[in-house]
């Protein structure tokens, strides 16, 4: 098979690293061409990224030598643009890319509303996906942008979406303990995470209070019809590198033994029939220590894109709570985006 | 005034230690007793602590050369027992001593939940120290037992009590990260705890889920008539030296506005005409700040003793959440035995 | 004894706050004046910290309401300005200061190897004050520089002192494991000490190598004659939050028994018969134990002034090594800054 | 080719938990025994280890079903016994295997030294095998031991190798940032690592001056004469995972050039014709960034068993120094077992 051509946008990142990591051993596409801010274009990607390589993988060797490019759609040899931007630019930037033609694949927040944007999580809404009929005649183009839950919610919506099929979600409260790489690089400052918790993240209980009833919504013609479940948040970051950990509660409309909670979660594969490289072999991994999930030993399940699930058991205030641990930037990020690209290939949304 | 002698049960330990420390220099007690088990009984308390001391101030020159004692009453000089003994055997040998006659101020779980020994936290239930009149006359002495709260229930009922008795609790969640010092010396291993969050801690869901209701309680004659509003909970151990947080969702019967809520806790003082050295000025503070508190910079508020809370906001699940943070040593251990006993002698139980 | 009115420059930084934590509760001075860069002038102290004061006092009440000014002593009400810049504006601002007739105390690195400045450390070099004589005369006015040295020279050179004193120091090797604070506030990203040793502080090997041999310089008429002896140094960021943890190879003149080592340090105590309110009863502690000092349970012995010494042991390279632990933000910084000034004050230097 | 049959003495614990995730996958070997104490014997290995099994990749499968085995040579199926065991029962044990006629590839202190025992570092010594048919004879039997040195010994020696065989070694000095992992589970208290170095680990700094001589000693006919250079060592354990990270000095008997030095660490690559699975492609990495190597970044280059070395520079004390990072659990331990036993295979020593 011809690989498919892909760019990275804000390729010089964190987010934008793991991209170049991931594409760059891909089956399906061949990473052509990196952009980035005009700080960087115009070096080779070497230069660009050398000081702040924060991936334990070497550069790729052959992206190492290419020429960074502005984020500008004109000119670059690809079909399909990953977009790793940070939010303040990412808005237009996508939509520039999205108009001129090219599939844009995003983990920026500021399209993820959008009434004809599918926000998506393979496992949860691929049937989603339908929308971009209505955005490609909105914008007059074979172009569109699909985008990946913010990391924290990418994680959440996993077991929730077994749980509302089988007993419907009334009620869903998180607490999070989220990772250090979820803020990119420097992020937070170590002084504020030595001996301590720091219990605040600009914007993260807004957006984990609202994507899940998007992404758990049913397809309705050329749109969405949000879920009406309810989500309460409060978030903190913690001392982990990776690996987002959240406690959760969930009220059912009729509540379940937990027996059938555990085997909605272990039953619950939407994706087996599809080829898709980036998908694990099992979405949920529900574990039976006590003490299970951990950030360091499970982040890693299913290559980063697999969410355990643990000590679930009866809630004296809701009817169960549970633990999960989901990889922030696999799962969380770059890795959901490529498998999101891996979707549109798979059910023809591809030239 | 002629200070009080008291003893320390188990005063090699970290709770022990904290008491060694803080009794030292307190204006109504005289430390005169340390006790602890066989292996160290016999040596000098240097002898017994050296390898195993692990606060910051050093150990007081006087108690250094006491001898350390076993753990039973005959012979001792003092009228108080602090017991900071491990669960395993706290049981019997708290209650060799209420028999022989001493009041025993236990941090340990074991009588807690008796129903003639008052579960105590001064700022919310001073009243009901009366139910000792019932267990003096239960064991036919004038020794007593009295206990204060497990660690991470100790801060969470401060800020209920102001809230219950506004609005009337109906439901409370908490979500915790706990310190390692509420695990004792050598608790965690540091593998466990290393880019990690350790997910589990023994018995410590089932102490807050059932704590709080006695502590919030009615006393009802000889005995308390426990609170019926429903606790759930999910305890985690995270890498912090000290001072536990926890994040706080409430449901009430009514709803207040959150300048309600706000007013109440910072109005709450009820111990303000009572003369007890280890109250702090404030019990609650409310802090403003968007990232406040957080365990480093917050935990010695009040001499370790207040409970700060912030980031109160409405819950989108139940009424409110809100964190907290208190020192699990302190206002979690050995300073509310301390405080207990302060009280004890101010409100005239003891002879 | 009326109190010296003094200013903080560069008030609103790491430093700068811990000048103002310490200064507001000084016997000798009153801080009236608070000045930093345009960004913060004009506003009150208050609301251009509020967002990044990282102590864990509060901000005192009366230094909360003060105005902050610029960095000029123009109109300034003030004798004395500590000076707690950024190394990119010191220089200037601090000459500045010093020709309008200030005394400065400089933590800043820019004129510590000037010839008539001295780097000082009351306890190894308080004779070298003389050498401000000659600067007055250069400067033709009342006003002159003094300096304490980087944060980890300066616990290194008080074992040093009675070393070289006793036994003559050939050379002196050095690694360092160096708290956050030292890098002042964001610092180092949590991201590169998560998990980790960051190997690498910007030009701090090199104000190792050369800050001892001034220090411990001999006076020399109107200058100090640098000492000969070599210094090696390895500097690392470790994550901790304060204490600057280094381990220390020796080789002297002639090599002395361990008894005379041990015996040396803990005889050093040159400023015994000296009033100044910050220095330590005893400068060095040696600490017997196998596993002490340790950053976290001996970094405020002294109230962070002293420095401790431990694991004391012939060495098979060099004669002896030994691990010290020093405060890097008070005796590494602003403390010594304000202990120097208490030493111009007692020796008369001060108007 | 027919595979070896291994067993792992001391399976249970933190190495020999590695040793089973590392032969499972081996090409020479098949994994036929798992012996360990009493209290696991009889049990299935999954039994025995699943409260404690601390690596990331599971239990394979088809060792969690093996019933664990006392460590007695009787009756075991297999040829080679990795031993894992703890020093304190390892020197019996290992004797009892070697004279029932096994070879004994260990990873314990017990016979490092032994005249007729090599310590093997096959980069640097792998023509040490010679005396183990001296060994024999004294054994009367085919069976014999092998062995690896101390896990902060076996980076260490890597770089000295090609420094000595250029250059001649004088003087070694190093200092250790050793990971929580070299220590087993639970090794140390989190409460030791929070906020802090710990600066003693029993017996390390006596093995680290000592086995380094006899590595690079001469073979002398039947034994080894160990070399001369002198080392110290001071070792500290900080709060990370797997990698430790040592501070080195160096004098030779002739310095020579900064240049020099870096050539011979990247020529160095004394088995490049050797057939041997578990050696990197490079033992030796020259890192050039200035903050690098680092323990989370670098540990796991050449698959853990390259040693990485950087900040080569000028000493002002001795002649040059530099920063090494080895992987402790894997060079340091489990792999270099491995790899002494590949070595045993190519060299013919092996039936």
């Amino acid at each position: 098979m011809r690989k498919i051509k892909v760019g990275v946008l804000g390729a010089t990142g964190t987010v934008g690293q793991r991209f170049v990591e991931l594409l760059e051993k891909h089956p399906f596409f061949e990473l052509s061409e990196v952009c980035a801010s005009e700080k960087s274009s115009g070096k080779t990607y070497l230069e660009a990224v050398r000081e702040k390589w924060k991936i334990k993988a070497e550069i790729p060797e052959r992206i190492a030598a290419l020429e960074v490019k502005d984020c500008s759609p004109k000119g670059l040899d690809c079909e399909i643009a990953f977009s790793a931007l940070d939010s303040n630019v990412a808005g237009q930037i996508e939509e520039n890319f999205a108009n001129a033609g090219f599939a844009v694949s995003s983990n920026s927040k500021n399209h993820r509303m959008d009434a004809d944007v599918p926000l998506l999580v393979p496992e949860v809404n691929h049937e989603h996906l339908e929308i971009i009929n209505a955005q490609k005649e909105r914008r007059n183009s074979e172009g569109f942008i699909i985008t990946n839950p913010n990391c924290s919610t990418a994680g959440l919506v996993i077991p929730l979406k077994p749980l509302d099929d089988s007993f419907r979600l009334d009620k869903v409260h998180v607490v999070t303990m989220q990772a250090l790489s979820g803020a990119g690089y420097p992020g937070n400052s170590a002084i504020d995470l030595i001996d301590n918790v720091y219990p605040f993240i600009s914007g993260e209980e807004e957006k984990m209070e609202t994507e899940p009833q998007k992404i758990l919504g049913k397809l309705n013609g050329a749109s969405v019809k949000n879920a009406a479940f309810k989500v309460s948040a409060q978030c903190n970051r913690v001392f982990v590198s990776d690996g987002h950990f959240e406690c959760v509660t969930v009220e059912l409309e009729k509540k379940p033994s937990i027996e059938e909670i555990i085997e909605c979660f272990e039953a619950f594969n939407p994706l087996k029939n599809f080829n898709l490289p980036s998908k694990p072999e099992k979405p949920i991994i529900v574990m039976k220590e006590k003490d299970r999930p951990q950030p360091r030993l499970d982040r890693d399940k299913g290559d980063g894109m697999s969410v355990c699930v643990g000590r679930i058991k009866e809630s004296k205030t809701m009817h169960y709570s549970f633990n999960l641990l989901s990889h922030n930037t696999l799962r969380g990020a770059a890795m959901s985006s490529i498998l999101n690209v891996e979707l549109l290939a798979e059910k023809g949304f591809l030239k």
